[in-house]
């Protein structure tokens, strides 16, 4: 589990939606009350399975030599409150934060858009850190909504998935809807998909896509 | 076959025309009413002449372990109606994309553009997945124009070609063009290239470029 | 010494800073009146340890075999005027110069520019290459203030840091944030953060944030 | 020579000037009326210092396999008629062909372009490819300016220089240029830099910069 979440960091190296260490990727140990989390101010190339840490749901460290990511609280919120999470995501990729930093939903023009998140993404509270404010801005925001990813306002995005490699998919395809919707916008207004065929797109990827399971 | 198809899709990486599994190359098995393509859900990383995925022209899998990528229909039915084709390349390129989301066609404003396409870059229609919706699109949008890629609206770019390489470099040349008029077109309106130039451009390219084939 | 600052010349290429031999970082020698810096017009792939120079506090070169860089006069001025100073980096990254043509300062409306910035980033003078007047424009904007980065009017940007990571660090993250509040308020106006905020955050991430080290 | 004028090519691929076969470099020979440029339609991960041709200034080729650049003649037309040019290259990267696409010359409102163009970026005729137009076009707009770059309308940037790797440079910092004034532009007008400050940066640069050589 550490050296699967170790990896998942590369993909966001990969898909430059970090720089320098801002950004995580989180994992729910299956059937334990633990989550895997990147430490704090480590950079990616220097991580390992080993220098992963291990916490509880209240984010407290249970396990490893350095402290958790300045991000644990909210992802522990998220775990506690979604039981149905087992991974979390967050970074300050640019066209996502750019779009939380107007406090604008991301509208959904892209099929690819209604394939991966349902609808349009929505934005979260402004919300400090240093409490469970962030975690219940995510919570409260992707609690019933089709959407896996939140834009927090004035601040980046939080994605969460099944397992964290579906968390870490949700990062990479809302960067890139972010600026793919950015970029149509700056020359005129997307036309809108009628939400009849959000709905059916929707229904279709998440029972037919891919080779095993259905996301 | 299975290994050329395989190692185009590296192209699509490294212009940056996909993420995640988002993209898609096919080639026509030479003398048969076959056609390889990328297996659904697969990684790049992961894509191996052996995982590659054989299909007759309906779209059926004929060989191969793993299911057919989910835009298999559209490709069959290019291959059915267009019988010159011997590629086809899908994508959700950034810029292309835009330009789709809009319904907009691209403007021929560049003489690269001329060379490859002969004029603008067409809008196909909306159309959903599961069924011949978006292969008649792309049909009816191509068949008699010069473009060799057209942007299905809302959704991301097909392009078509002799083979699967040269329907690999409409893909590239699309994004590359599409990008270049978007930036164009932020600050002003580019400056338009007379028809007859561009048929003479368009001319030219088809028949002298290169080493030994015309395109 | 040497050795780390050739380093660290690699993060500017890594994050894009930098194009042929634009850029430079140096880092002052613990305990000496002394700076490590980047050679004039050699290019990033031919940085060693070795061609590495050494210059004193008057921008004097003491040691080595080629020209200090070009911009070898400002990081003097810095280290003279600014003994908490450790580290100085110069590049003409592609936003930061953007907004510092346009002679304007970079709006704290992102968590993660409150954090590194406590503020605003803020612009210097227009002050031209060959005596101090680049120095001075950047020690007058940046003393007493929080930002460790100065957009130098028309030219690029100059960050500072307790040691020559940090102000890598610094670097990269003004780029950061340049690009991301340039792309959200290419649609529209980002919603400011309160004064509280910011003043919140900023402390947080001075004494809380990383491993073992307040930055 | 020959493995010289291939190497450079790499700097086109790393600096993203081109995709797929769009761009090309030569050299002149020293002392003689030939030049090394690229073979037609061949990708640049196949250049080797054997596939490189060279041609007399007329254009015609002399030695190699393959057919030369179909931009050759605009190249052979600067050598004959610019003794001092040493280098060509031409490209169509992303910003200096928007610009180009809106025969808009870039304004000098960055310390690095007085530097390097002594001012701003000239715009050069339509011309299509087949005769000596784009050569022409070239010559007219260069003879007697400080650029080193021209913006062919509708086409994209040809650059010169007193040697290959001169004018592969004038390229890459074209790019860089034509690309941060863009930016600058997209949110208000850039401050104008005068025209005496321009003439000082540009007469220190050409005069003081680098280690060994002026340029």
């Amino acid at each position: 589990m550490r050296e699967h979440v170790a990896a998942l960091h590369a993909e966001l190296v990969r898909y430059n939606l970090v720089v320098w260490t801002a950004g995580n990727v989180s994992g729910r140990v299956p059937g334990e009350d633990l989550f895997v989390i990147k430490p704090s101010g480590v950079s990616y190339d220097e991580l390992t399975p080993e220098n992963m840490v291990v916490c509880d749901l209240d984010g407290n460290l249970v396990e490893g030599e350095h402290a958790p990511s300045s991000d644990t609280a909210a992802h522990a919120y998220v775990y506690r409150n979604m039981p149905e999470v087992g991974g979390v995501v967050h970074t300050h990729s640019t066209y996502a934060s750019a779009w939380a930093a107007r406090g604008e939903a991301i509208p959904c023009v892209l099929t690819a858009m209604a394939d991966e998140f349902g609808g349009e993404i929505p934005v979260g509270p402004f919300a400090l850190i240093g409490d469970d404010s962030i975690g219940q801005g995510i919570v409260e925001t992707l609690k019933g909504h089709r959407s896996k990813a939140v834009l927090m306002r004035n601040h980046g995005v939080f994605t969460i998935g099944k397992d964290a490699k579906a968390a870490v998919k949700a990062a990479v395809m809302c960067e890139d809807v972010a600026r793919t919707v950015h970029v149509a916008r700056q020359l005129g207004e997307p036309l809108p998909i009628a939400q009849d065929d959000i709905d059916r797109l929707y229904d279709r990827y998440q029972n037919v896509y891919g080779q095993r399971s259905p996301r």
